[in-house]
């Protein structure tokens, strides 16, 4: 069982830089490296995304499928590698489409984060700063991403708001 | 009359730890403490969140509703003791709602706060972040919210601005 | 030819004080100033907020309209005097409405204010902090802004995050 290792959590609007910022940090540690991916493709706009994701990274990933259980794909990485988990606001969301206890999920993945087995790299969306969205869904999904954030940031070792790809360190 | 008091100004977007950081300063402080809830139950989801927050609190804490005459509310409270302000942005809200002055409503509150008379510590969202609102109340009370946080960051002594529970000093 | 000046980038959301703070610092600086002016008004709502920004400004700017051809508008000042372009979210926008190549244009407009000829000042707007947009244009626009915005602080000099009027460096 290696030491406890040490949380990074990338914090950060639409486009700003998070996914590259966490990249570039874990491409600077020795490979390989595990990429743990939460996007599900529902669109064709989503998969573009994705495709466009994993076509940037470089050789050295192994890439890893989790929308919903992050949990047991961390706890399959056994070996201290560094790990990206891109991205918290994903799997949150899929958790919420599939009327899960987001509460009970996100306590339970904050535990789980709270001892990193590695140099891990969480990112996550900060959603919760524009105007009070219209319907239901979306202002509950803003409180559970807020929320969920909160927990993660508060068992990080380090976080970082990114701010046009650039990072300000919170903590 | 107690001396000059200090403002310290807690900033932040939806589900950012904004209230639960400010309350946990004004409690480090000696009680009694008064709370100046702004909030109107207008519906169920609105009243659980009001009694959520109520719910959190611990004794020691005298709570005013103060949906329109926050000033007033303040000014009657003149033994130099902690107040939180739960928020502006509601307040604001309410004013809009009404179809009042805000920008004079701004003003007055503004004035107020740069002379406090205790450690006084005001919460308020940043709503200004997003993609622009569709609609001309919501760009309007966008607009207003903005200036009202220039104001009162202006005038405090200490601004926060908070992301996932975790404070980013701006001044 | 000047030496190489130095661009600051200020971002900020709505009504966050950034055109202000950005003004302020220009105007710090020995005149003459170019104001270089991206807003088209399209509606009574625009027309106004672009007339307040005209009547806010003292004397001894130069206002130059360039709501598309802002790389030519910043070729045309020789003199190495200070510049302030407000904004590159309307510029882009414009650019967006008239189905422009927005990559193109944004990386033609990185590689220009690379290399500042004298003290220049660029506002943009952080848009990527709120939910999701529901429709694809917006969100669209999200991902064009965000990647503008990280093209234009990988370059500045300095980079300004503002809150409530207040800036917080970032770069």
């Amino acid at each position: 069982m290696p030491e406890r290792g040490r949380l990074t959590f990338v914090l950060g609007g639409a486009r700003s830089g998070k996914s590259s910022h966490a990249e570039a940090r874990v491409t600077a540690l020795p490979a390989p490296w595990t990429y743990i991916a939460t996007a599900q493709a529902f669109d064709d706009e989503m998969a573009e995304r994705i495709a466009l994701h994993r076509a940037r990274r470089e050789a050295g990933w192994e890439t890893v499928d989790a929308p919903l259980d992050l949990a047991g794909a961390l706890e399959a990485v056994t070996d201290g590698r560094p790990v990206l988990v891109d991205c918290l606001t994903l799997w949150l969301s899929n958790h919420m489409l599939a009327d899960h206890d987001v509460e009970g999920e996100s306590r339970r993945l904050a535990d789980l984060l709270a001892r990193p087995r590695g140099p891990w790299f969480v990112v996550s969306n900060e959603v919760g700063l524009g105007i009070v969205p219209d319907n239901a869904l979306a202002r509950r999904f803003r409180d559970a991403a807020g929320r969920l954030n909160q927990k993660v940031a508060a068992v990080a070792d380090d976080v970082l708001f990114m701010a046009a790809g650039l990072p300000m360190r919170v903590k």
